[in-house]
């Protein structure tokens, strides 16, 4: 008991270190407006929330940085669809009758939460405050429901909810059963009322209806991907984990399609000696950690399903380290044979280690034909790829062949669901009947759509195999899906880039965000050291070369203390910054080394660019340029705010 | 009537060219996949528009220049704002009221249209098809409804709907009486039903409501502009018009905060010497047309209202024209007293002339006080600012204060009109009140939302002049709002920039889009010209290169003839062609003159950076590289696709 209350009072203190840290990250973006509650003055809407001036500049860095990582350098197609989208796509796609969470209502007020929320809430509550009380038993259950928890029908949570006497949270009241609750926003389109339509839950739908143009576009030719950024919307029914957990929300999605029999990628070598924390199903199914792994072995070896599928992790793997993510707080997550949809041949998440835990931010899916299929069907447009033959081919292939008019004596208006039962057969059960029918005459068939089986006479139906030439094969394409949640991806960045230093004139810390050039939402601030008319000149001149090369910046003329000065733009994670101390040459400082060099006038923009840029680092261009004596720092006492 | 019959058929030959041009132009569109019918495979949904892979690379471009030209080079506030929108803040904007069109329903099906757009399709039927056979006084009617159109009540549609006795266009059924429909797509935030919300229509309302929060963010200084460029939405009862009037299209706007009585611009300077078309309201009313005009003199003689006006109004032309709009296209209309807000204090549309007419692409407005007063009311939060004396003025003020107890015996439940007319009351209309009252003990006072004059006795209120000390004033500050359709001004660049070119080889037209390089959608490709190992091996080197230096390229390995994939991107606008015919120089053709120059082969990335970043044009690479002899040009005949 003594031991396990250690533990808990030791993970306790993990809890409350990072919900301090978070305190501080969330408190200077909300001061500095990287973020801002949505409608504040009008008390806000849970789940929504704007980006402030700083915040869109990262955003717009960020996806820059991804059109430049994937869309250009991989030649993607990039496509631009509305959110407005119609009912008829949206049942296709699965998403009207399976894009749902449970809810559950207190009776008496009528506020809503998620079944699923309170349950685990519930069982974390006891097995972290009543962990030294608990019986082993009983532990041991609410771990299982925990891990189980997402696979629970609705009557199997009303019963959890019913045993364990969970009421609402806010009010003690009792709870309605849980039922569905649709997540899309819904709307209507034009003014009949009559076409009912949604908010898009995610831009892939988007790529898929466009497959036939895409694929002509691209030269009838496989492999190609596409790529989609765009708004999405998701109605959470009590949104909560504030920025990471929206209602609306930026994807960045790519659809790369590509012939089922070859998943091969021309690429794959340029990623292969990548070393990177993954943790495969069967490290999760065995209690085990995460591991380094060669992204190359995990493909041969058969961790990770293909190559393609591995290029792509490869790849989200640079992208988000290269943004600033700290790799020993990424890892690459497979998901178990529960999680994963049916038709999926794999799927690996990118999770990123915040305040919050390990939180999804990618999603990387081998989802096999199964989205163009769904649409081929619904709208009647193969959606398919052709490979021609050099020469054609001879092949056997099964025909079978309906007797409408024995089929509709005997079985009347049920004859659609048998014929489709008949075209739905495999190769080896059609033989099957066939050797049934011409030994006994008739068999028995069971149609899955009437729930019954059906006697099948041998007049009802032809079966054989067939030599045909064949001058291509047409198949549907297998789809490789990386989705990014941008905003779940900023916020990360947001926790990975913060820390605290010690100001040596106070005993207050001092914010900073260690921005990489590349999303730093200004690249640059300007400081006329102190208020006279020639440094305000220079300052200006400045300020116009930097504008010419086309870098963000900021000139700040207040009066305020030098130190305070660059307090300011550390805290928005600004990584250069020029003071004017002289009509001929200014300081350079940078951010995180404190460090500073002094250049000419003429020369400023030029060096800010090739550090901002990335040609150069800090390193570089020290040693090119005379250090600066340490004279007007970041030491100065802070004065008035 | 001969003569009328004749400026009718050069009508309809102008007309029949328009719709010419503007048939090549979609067609082209199409087929290369700028545009999208949404949700093709699904027979679409009128009014929505994908951008394929072309068009959504002229899209990201145009807005990549947008934030360079106004967010960057103006240190304006980016922020990005949600399109799901608690329905508090479209009642305080007036979008829930106001945001309507008039409809019609056909009274057998149910079908619904505007009503305008069936009384303007009347009435133009009318003067272009029975020209000669019109009575002049008809005419000038028709005319006259053609004007007003815009002002006219349901009532007024109505009953010129039954006047001409206009029917369903697709039915001949009876209409019903018009009624207003709100362009709004409603939907629910969160699962209890309780809180309507809608898609916004304008992305302006999420920098008003943070009006508090920016002002603070820019140290408490105006002026200062917030921006945002983001998704908009509006429900069209029946879209027309293809490409222009869609039911979701992205939208950048301007929100430009500063001081009511000081409207002047400190880089007014830079744009008052640029001349171009303008079209204010003086020569509309006179019938004359658009005339050239400085940009300084239209400000100085005040037919632009202020400095700042001006100042956008000029930014949005070198906008506009850098991108590739023809100045000659491109005129600044003022809004008629009419078509303006009560509350405007001027109004200039950017109009650019395409097939279908002179198309408002930008709107440049100063609002006034109006939103931000709008929603300091609904929310009760002061959105003003703020500016401190140097030292404290004595100022003289009128101080009303009503007896609410004399008030409220006179007037009981209208007591709160009464005392909010008192306080709307102008300083001069309250002096007035005060010597009429001290004069006669009562006056007659009309109170608008009463409809109708009270007597106001000496004892309900007493006015005076008081004077006062005070520290800083206190307002509203007033908003000058730029608000860019980037949907029209794309399609308006594409006929802008498209021409036909015969083919020497065949009687075929040859379609050219001749984009900027700056908004073209891919800036090079590069050609082996004979399927050779060794010339592919220079593409892939060049092709890499290119990369390095961020240049969307597409390499064309086909085996058609060069003529041919010289033409197919001419067509998406391509700028450069780089044709690899050696294994250590190679040609890159321009794609408007033509010209070829070669260049070596470690050079070619450098030089088309150059050139297609704008720091070269082609005239200045001409002279420094040999021209190259015409042996493999757009001359040879096409072959196959």
């Amino acid at each position: 008991a003594a031991l396990s209350r250690q533990i808990q009072s030791s993970a306790a203190a993990a809890v409350a270190g990072r919900e301090a840290l978070r305190q501080a990250v969330v408190n200077t973006l909300e001061r500095r407006l990287f973020y801002i509650p949505s409608f504040k003055i009008y008390r806000g809407v849970a789940g929504l929330f704007d980006y402030g001036p700083p915040g869109c500049a990262v955003k717009s860095n960020v996806l820059a940085f991804w059109r430049q990582h994937f869309v250009l350098e991989e030649g993607m197609l990039e496509v631009d669809c509305p959110c407005v989208t119609p009912e008829v796509v949206l049942k296709a796609s699965g998403h009207v009758d399976k894009f749902t969470d449970l809810m559950v209502k207190d009776e008496k007020t009528g506020t809503c939460y998620r079944a699923d929320h309170l349950i685990k809430d519930f069982c974390k509550e006891k097995l972290e405050k009543d962990a030294a009380l608990l019986p082993p038993e009983k532990a041991a259950e609410f771990q299982h429901v925990l891990a189980v928890l997402d696979d629970l029908s609705p009557e199997e949570m009303g019963a959890k909810i019913k045993e364990y006497g969970i009421t609402a949270p806010d009010t003690k009241n009792p709870l309605s059963d849980p039922y569905p609750f649709n997540l899309m926003f819904q709307t209507s389109i034009g003014p009949s009322g009559l076409s009912p339509g949604y908010m898009r839950p995610e831009t892939a739908q988007g790529i898929f209806v466009n497959f036939k143009d895409l694929y002509y576009y691209n030269g009838n030719k496989l492999p190609f991907a596409a790529a989609q950024i765009g708004q999405a919307f998701r109605n959470e029914i009590s949104p909560r984990q504030g920025l990471l957990r929206v209602r609306e929300f930026t994807l960045a999605e790519i659809e790369h399609f590509v012939d089922p029999e070859d998943k091969s990628h021309p690429k794959f070598g340029d990623v292969a000696d990548l070393e990177f924390l993954m943790f495969p199903r069967e490290e999760q199914l065995t209690g085990k950690s995460a591991v380094k792994k060669k992204l190359g072995e995990a493909v041969s070896k058969g961790t990770i399903n293909n190559e393609t599928l591995g290029y792509f992790i490869g790849r989200v793997y640079l992208f988000l380290t290269q943004l600033g993510i700290d790799k020993d707080r990424l890892r690459f997550r497979q998901h178990l044979p529960n999680e994963m949809a049916h038709y999926a041949a794999d799927c690996w998440d990118a999770e990123i280690e915040c305040s919050y835990g390990w939180i999804e931010c990618v999603g990387i899916a081998d989802r096999s034909a199964y989205d163009l299929r769904a649409h081929s069907e619904k709208s009647g447009v193969p959606l398919v790829a052709h490979e021609k033959f050099p020469e054609p081919r001879e092949v056997e292939k099964l025909v079978i062949t309906p007797s409408k008019k024995e089929l509709g004596l005997a079985f009347k208006g049920n004859q659609k669901m048998v014929i489709e039962a008949f075209e739905a057969m495999k190769e080896t059960e059609a033989l099957e009947m066939k050797v049934a029918l011409e030994s006994k005459g008739e068999v028995e068939f069971h149609v899955c759509t009437l729930n019954k089986s059906v006697t099948i006479k041998k007049n009802m139906v032809s079966i054989s195999m067939e030599k045909k030439k064949e001058h291509q094969r047409v198949f549907t394409p297998s789809v490789i899906e990386p989705s990014f949640g941008i905003g779940r991806i900023i916020y990360c960045l947001f926790e990975h880039c913060f820390y605290q230093r010690p100001s040596k004139a106070e005993d207050e810390q001092l914010n900073v965000f260690r921005f990489p050039p590349l999303v730093a939402p200004i690249k640059c601030t300007v400081f006329p050291l102190v208020k006279i008319e020639k440094f305000d000149v220079v300052a200006k001149k400045i300020s116009k070369a930097l504008t010419t090369a086309g870098i963000s910046h900021i000139i700040d003329i207040t009066g305020t203390s030098i130190g305070k000065r660059y307090a300011r733009t550390d805290e928005i994670g600004v990584p250069l910054a020029i003071t004017v101390d002289s009509t001929t040459s200014v300081t350079i400082r940078d951010r995180d080394s404190k460090e500073q060099i002094r250049v000419d006038i003429e020369e400023v923009a030029s060096v800010v660019k090739e550090v901002t840029d990335g040609q150069s680092t800090w390193a570089d261009v020290m040693w090119r340029y005379p250090t600066h004596a340490v004279s007007h720092t970041d030491e100065e006492p802070a004065d008035e705010e």
